[in-house]
């Protein structure tokens, strides 16, 4: 028999249809807050949830509950909440590449022909050409060289970009010339004309993004930020954008979020910033679907055992 | 002995540079405007130049003159120049396939996820998400499959585009599910997200962009339009993105270049305005340089006949 789930998360039933569609005997109730999941939660043993819309009163509300799918690559927001049942966890963990390397290439493109002084001057009614850097011969450096790499690869290898990637787990990957250990980064950074940022955040890599790897990439290269802002040094980073020591940069993830309104990047010429819509994308649900579909046939088949994306 | 050639053009040595580069014993002479170059001009047999830095004084002062290379794909300006001597024309055709397919791909990545917007809100320090909408599983049509089209279908088929064409001369291509004639564009449009426009301007094809191809493109698609001006019907474009016919559109190119100020594309704000931007590249010297060499070495081995992008 189908294991009963409950999924909150906005436009809820977008998901479960989704779910649904890959696994039609799926018995879903869907929510999209807390407070509605509440009265349905009673004989759920699954909860699939986005985070913003998971509560302690719901696990109150939850006795069966015996395992946690979210729906989102990171998990530290349930994982900290109170009172949390000692249950499986899985995560999202593989869904965001598309929508991640679409920002990745968007912010590569607009940077260095310099997008914003485009609309800038658009916005004054002024045809005025600035300059155009192309990607094609450019090298793009990769710290963190995982599934969302993969996907970043292959999307801009048909530009014309030499990619190079700094790893402490591989020491090859197709379609990456070279790749270089954590203790190299500034090395690796020399080289590079934009360094893309898609480490996790660990001991190892917090603030490895430092001044030394700035002035290695130099006042030609773009640092592009996408996984968790603590990779970066933001102290250094501001200086480095201040004065020249790096063209430029693109922004999704900063050690503040939201980025306080007196964050000197926000008025920086030679900054993007972007709120932390790396993982965003319109068809979420589509993407989620088979990542969940799967773990639930799991669940049913073979138990925790088989739960793909397991966080504990 | 290798031909004596006078070449035209801003930043001319490094056009002389990249050629000779790959053909040491050219013999190039190199000067940044015309009237630097009068001086050295009465022994050059080939002239290799960029259209703005052409006029009629320089035409006499080349009695010897054999053979003409432009450093643009177009050459209407070189051809409209009063007493051309009657010589072969070359063109730069071929060169432009990266820089014109980055700002495709740059806009249609930008227009959806309402990149201005964004840049809006960083201007006032406001961290608000936009909704995304990804390139993943988009239909892209596009208009005009020559070269440069090739190079797009590269670029945009790892996003996990669906890519259709039209054109009268193909019927199949690499990367492309379905190729439509001319006459049935609005049918083609219909299936798309994105119309991209890169059709050159012919008596088929001026203003074949017509009100009945953007109601077939829809409230959810977008136009970007990198040919030539005249292919899309201004005015009806201006009313389909005033009344919501289409989503939004990417324009590199006009009607009456540079856009004239009164425009009302200026302040549309589902419209990226760039200033014919599509061929600009900081690697034009490079890009440049192949075809310029071979074409030498074709003059010096086989005369006229050997040479590639021959206009007349």
């Amino acid at each position: 028999m189908p294991v009963k789930a409950l999924l909150i998360a906005p436009n809820a039933q977008s998901f479960a249809d989704a779910i649904k569609a890959l696994r039609p005997d799926a018995q879903i109730s869907a929510a999209d807050t807390a407070d509605e999941a509440i009265p349905l939660a009673g004989e759920a043993e699954v909860l699939i949830t986005m985070g913003s819309s998971f509560k302690p009163e719901l696990i109150a509300a939850m006795p069966k509950l015996k395992w946690i799918q979210a729906l989102s690559a990171g998990t530290d927001h349930i994982q900290r909440v109170e009172g949390l049942p000692d249950v499986p966890l899985t995560s999202l963990s593989g869904a965001h590449g598309p929508q991640m390397t679409e920002l990745a290439i968007l912010l590569m493109l607009a940077l260095p022909r310099n997008l914003r002084k485009t609309l800038e001057n658009q916005a004054k009614h002024a045809w005025k050409r600035t300059k155009v850097t192309t990607l094609v011969g450019k090298r793009l450096c990769i710290l963190g060289l995982g599934a969302i790499a993969e996907e970043l690869i292959a999307r801009a290898l048909p530009f014309g970009m030499e990619i190079t990637g700094v790893s402490d787990g591989r020491s090859e990957m197709d379609g990456v010339a070279r790749i270089y250990p954590y203790d190299r980064l500034a090395e690796a950074a020399a080289e590079a004309d934009f360094l893309c940022v898609l480490a996790p955040l660990t001991d190892r890599s917090r603030g490895i993004v430092n001044a030394e790897v700035l002035r290695a990439l130099g006042p030609d290269g773009y640092l592009v930020s996408m996984g968790r802002g603590p990779v970066v040094d933001e102290a250094a980073l501001i200086a480095a954008l201040s004065d020249g020591t790096i063209a430029g940069a693109g922004l999704d993830v900063f050690d503040v979020e939201p980025l306080p309104g007196e964050s000197p990047f926000w008025d920086m010429e030679n900054v993007i910033v972007t709120p932390h819509i790396g993982g965003a994308s319109d068809r979420y649900p589509q993407q989620a679907a088979p990542i969940v579909a799967g773990n639930l046939e799991a669940w049913e088949t073979q138990g925790a055992e088989g739960l793909r994306n397991r966080v504990r």
